[in-house]
């Protein structure tokens, strides 16, 4: 089906439908002429791929999910991906969309073991059951970066993203303990290294993908029981296929507060702002009886705060306690926490969220919303 | 202990405390020869008492919860109550203050069945097992209204909610089948009305009331099963014992998309904003893969939509996805979504939410906040 009888067969549907729609496209750059729209963009983030009124999902959605036990390590994943990305592809040029050339059952080939079934296989052989050799490649995301041309969209860069796990969970026996292999920093740098050259080799024969700018980039993987997730830590830009050299990237992701008698590892700025957040802390748990938590997670990079997100975990409040509680939480957070970066406070009990207070990056207002219903 | 020996008490705690606090308010009306502050104020909004750095609760703290087995019913009960206030109690010249009049077991006697045990009760008692008499009273709640007067607060004001219920459930056995009694409109309203006159003439009795204005309003409760809350319908302002008269509210609530074939009780305003929701829906629905849902919550006021609610349910997303889908739903709710109302959207999946967009009442621009994790 070319793309002149794709968008026919899309009009009639829209006309048949008893709905008076108008035409599937609002976004900046709708015109009735193309098959393809954005999402529109705004604050310094990108435009997606909207494909004939849809949005233009992975070619491996939803393989993410699996590839993880623990969920902030997916989400730091991918949100650190879109950020590394944008060092690269700035989001006034280039529109985002969900990878298309690397697809679930190809990335579930990468992600296994090597063996004679699955010669692609990025993960050695297991080897001895009592010492097995660590998976060490755990996740891989890949991202698109277009150009509009003429009535549809170019691939013109592409970033692939590479999580590394820091430590390896396994048994001898079904039914055995649980042992953990910790991987060390080096380890964690020299296999995703190794991986990003396969992969890189890889992706460039791809048909398609042509002489576009590869950008491969390195994450290391929160251990299962972290309440935060990991970090991206290197990326290479690359117009061959062969990696070009690396970029060393310094983020720490750290909960707060802090164990008292931790040492810190990101230098006395973490400890002062581990001061700010229990000021914090201590300020609203006086004012309100029953709070069951109130903890953060925090980034920094190149040692600096770069961001909060602060969970505070209620008892069951009225939704008058809740409007005072939220007012109260804004002006504390105002008060007490460190300015210039962005943050956000969940106000939510076990069941569903109550609240949101926040401030955006580049902004010195925090705005609250309170979820209240009808 | 008086007021001097309580502060010296808490200046105490504060400087013990290893951590360097400020002291405990930083209210809009905080001072150092203060027992009490405030939660701050904003857009319209009560500021809160906070006595001696704590918010001062209700003396029938979450009684409120097991009155409803419609949580829908207790959250728009007292958002209603609040908004019922603001008619007569001005937030910029009154504090809100959590009731201090009525405790729990007060609160529970009342909200009983009339018994020898019990005279208090406001419903009557059961009656026949096969045919009883319904509990028509579901809930009260009080608001106290405050001004400061030197270095206390004095009490202005108060406002009573009282829920009546619209159907009443019953089993003629233990192990039997369920049977539902329709309460008409006329018979909430003459129940409502009797309770009001007890329960002013009861209030207006408690020790330190005196002669306050006793705002008391009306609620008709939601049955169990709905997906809205009820709404307010009268409200009585009175300077003695007895109720001086009604006004007539005329709030509210239904659920969006009606069902087809439905006919509306709200007259042909209400049909647009039932084609509006549609349109909106059916752009979102087609964009997106996979949404589970899109309901709303939509409140009339005098015949005229004043606000909604609604919910977008969502199968697992990507980062990414979650990103582009909340940029696409901010410019679908400006483009299909009527104007000038309060309109909040959350998206979410069953275990949580992932992103919320909205516009406050009295704005034209609808704000967006991702809930991500580092």
């Amino acid at each position: 089906m070319n793309a002149k009888v794709k968008k026919i067969t899309a009009a009639t549907m829209i006309l048949m439908s008893s709905l008076v729609l108008a035409s599937c496209g609002f976004g900046g750059h709708s015109s009735s002429s193309k098959d393809y729209t954005t999402t529109g963009s705004g604050g310094g983030n990108y435009q997606g791929v909207i494909q004939n009124g849809r949005y233009k999902t992975s070619k491996a959605r939803g393989i993410n999910v699996s590839q993880n036990d623990n969920q902030y390590n997916l989400k730091s994943f991918e949100n650190g991906l879109t950020q590394v990305s944008k060092r690269v592809f700035s989001p006034k040029s280039y529109i985002f969309q969900e990878g298309q050339y690397l697809d679930t059952s190809t990335l579930e080939d990468w992600l296994g073991r090597k063996t004679k079934n699955n010669p692609s296989g990025l993960n050695p052989a297991e080897g001895k059951r009592s010492n097995p050799n660590p998976i060490y490649i755990q996740q891989i995301e890949e991202q698109d970066y277009m150009e509009e041309s003429g009535n549809s969209m170019k691939l013109k860069g592409m970033t692939i993203g590479i999580g590394i796990n820091s430590e390896y969970n396994y048994k001898k026996k079904d039914d055995g303990p649980s042992f953990t292999k910790k991987i060390s920093d080096a380890e964690v740098k020299r296999q995703g290294e190794i991986a990003a050259a396969k992969v890189l080799k890889r992706v460039r024969q791809k048909s398609g993908v042509g002489d576009i700018p590869i950008v491969i980039a390195l994450y290391k993987q929160a251990p299962d029981d972290s309440l935060v997730g990991g970090s991206f830590f290197a990326y290479s830009k690359n117009s061959g296929s062969t990696i070009s050299g690396w970029h060393q990237l310094n983020y720490k992701t750290v909960v707060l507060p802090k164990a008292s008698g931790t040492t810190s590892s990101t230098g006395s700025a973490s400890q002062t702002d581990n001061d700010s957040f229990s000021n914090f802390k201590s300020q609203i748990q006086s004012f309100f009886p029953n709070l069951s938590g109130v903890t953060a997670q925090a980034q920094y990079k190149n040692g600096q705060l770069n961001g909060m997100h602060i969970t505070v975990t209620t008892q069951f409040y009225s939704q008058s306690e809740i409007a005072s509680f939220t007012q109260y939480i804004a002006r504390a957070a105002k008060k007490y926490l460190p300015n210039g970066i962005p943050i956000d406070i969940r106000i939510q009990s076990d069941s569903e969220m109550q609240a949101i207070v926040y401030r955006d990056a580049g902004s010195d207002t925090f705005r609250t919303h309170i979820l209240t219903s009808y």
